[in-house]
C-alpha cells in the first residue's frame, strides 16, 4: 500500500503540473487526486519540490524511451528522423517536458530544470548522431552542420506542439513536421 | 490620471501574465504592480480577464509590428527571413504570444486564446507570402510548399525559445535558427 500511495502521489502530480502548472498544482490537490493523505505525501517526499522532481524525471525518463524506439532504428537516417516526427502523439497536450520551459517556478528551480535541459539536451545529441551517419553515407547534402540541424529538428518539434495549441488543432505540428521533413529531405537538397 | 491608470494596469498584467501566467497573477499583484486601487481597476476593466484580454492584444499587435519591420523589406525572400530570425530578441524570456499556448488557464478561454491564434496565424501567412514570392522568383527549390516551410519557421522560431530557456542561454535558440536557415538557404537547395 506504501509504494502504491508514493506511486500515485508521482502520477498526481505529472498530471497536475501539465494540466495546471506548478504554480497551480498545491499539496492538496496532489493528496487528493493521488487519494492520499497529508502524512502519506509528507512521508514519502520532503514537499511539493521533491515530488515535482520526481514527476519531472519520470516524464522525461519516458520522453527519451519512446523517442529511441524510433531513433534506434536501422533505416537511413532521414526515415528514422521522420518516424520520429511523425509518430503518433497527443500533440494538444503539448510536450510533457518542453512545455516545462514555459512555467515559471520550474524555470526559476535550477533542480527541475535540470531534467529538462539534459532530456532536450539528450535529444538534440542523439539526432546529431543521427545525421552525422546520414552525412557519413552520403544522404544528406555536405554543408549541413549535424549539431544546427538537430536543434533545428527539435526546435520544429517543439514550436509545433505551440503551434497546434493555438490553433486547437493537432494539424498545425503536422503542418510544420512536413515543412521541415521536405528541407531536410534527400530529394530537396540534392 | 485615468487614462494613466488604464495604462498603467494593461502593462502591470503584461508583465505579470509573462512572468507567473495567468493563474500566478492575482488582481490585487496586478493593483499593487499598477499602483492602482481596486476601485480604479474594476472602473476601467470587468475583471482580470478583460485585463488579461487587453495585455495579450497589445502584445500581438507590438509582435506584428516588430515582424513586418524585418519582414516588409524589399530585398530577396531568403534575405528577409534570415533578418527576421536572427534580429535581436529577448530570447530567454520567451516569445511574448507563444508562450501563452503553454498557460492552461489562457488556452481554456476561447476569447484569451484568439489573438494568440490569430497572431500565430498571420505570422504564418506573412511567411508564405514571401516564400512564395521567392519561389516565383527562383530563389528556392520548386519543391518546397509555401504554407508549409512557413509553418516548419514559425516553429523553429517558438521551439528556439523552449530550447534557450531550458538551457538558460540563448545560444541554443540562434543555433536551431542556424541550421533552419541553412536547411532554407538558396545555396543549400540548389
Amino acid at each position: 500500500m506504501s509504494a502504491n500511495a508514493s506511486e500515485r502521489l508521482i502520477e498526481a502530480t505529472r498530471e497536475l503540473l501539465w494540466e495546471r502548472g506548478y504554480v497551480g498544482t498545491s499539496p492538496k490537490a496532489i493528496q487528493q487526486a493521488a487519494g492520499a493523505g497529508q502524512g502519506s505525501m509528507y512521508h514519502h517526499f520532503a514537499g511539493k519540490p521533491a515530488l515535482a522532481l520526481a514527476a519531472i524525471r519520470r516524464t522525461a525518463e519516458e520522453l527519451r524511451a519512446a523517442a529511441e524506439t524510433e531513433l534506434g532504428g536501422t533505416g537511413p537516417a532521414y526515415t528514422r528522423i521522420e518516424a520520429y516526427l511523425l509518430r503518433e502523439r497527443d500533440v494538444l497536450r503539448g510536450c510533457p517536458v518542453g512545455r516545462l520551459t514555459m512555467d515559471p517556478d520550474v524555470m526559476a528551480d535550477a533542480e527541475l530544470r535540470a531534467p529538462v535541459d539534459e532530456t532536450l539536451d539528450w535529444l538534440r545529441g542523439r539526432l546529431a548522431e543521427i545525421l552525422q551517419e546520414g552525412l557519413d553515407s552520403g544522404e544528406f547534402s555536405p554543408s549541413l552542420d549535424a549539431r544546427e540541424t538537430a536543434a533545428a529538428i527539435v526546435a520544429t518539434a517543439q514550436g509545433g506542439y505551440v503551434l497546434a495549441r493555438a490553433a486547437g488543432s493537432p494539424a498545425a505540428f503536422d503542418t510544420a513536421v512536413r515543412g521541415l521533413l521536405a528541407l531536410l529531405s534527400p530529394r530537396t537538397a540534392h
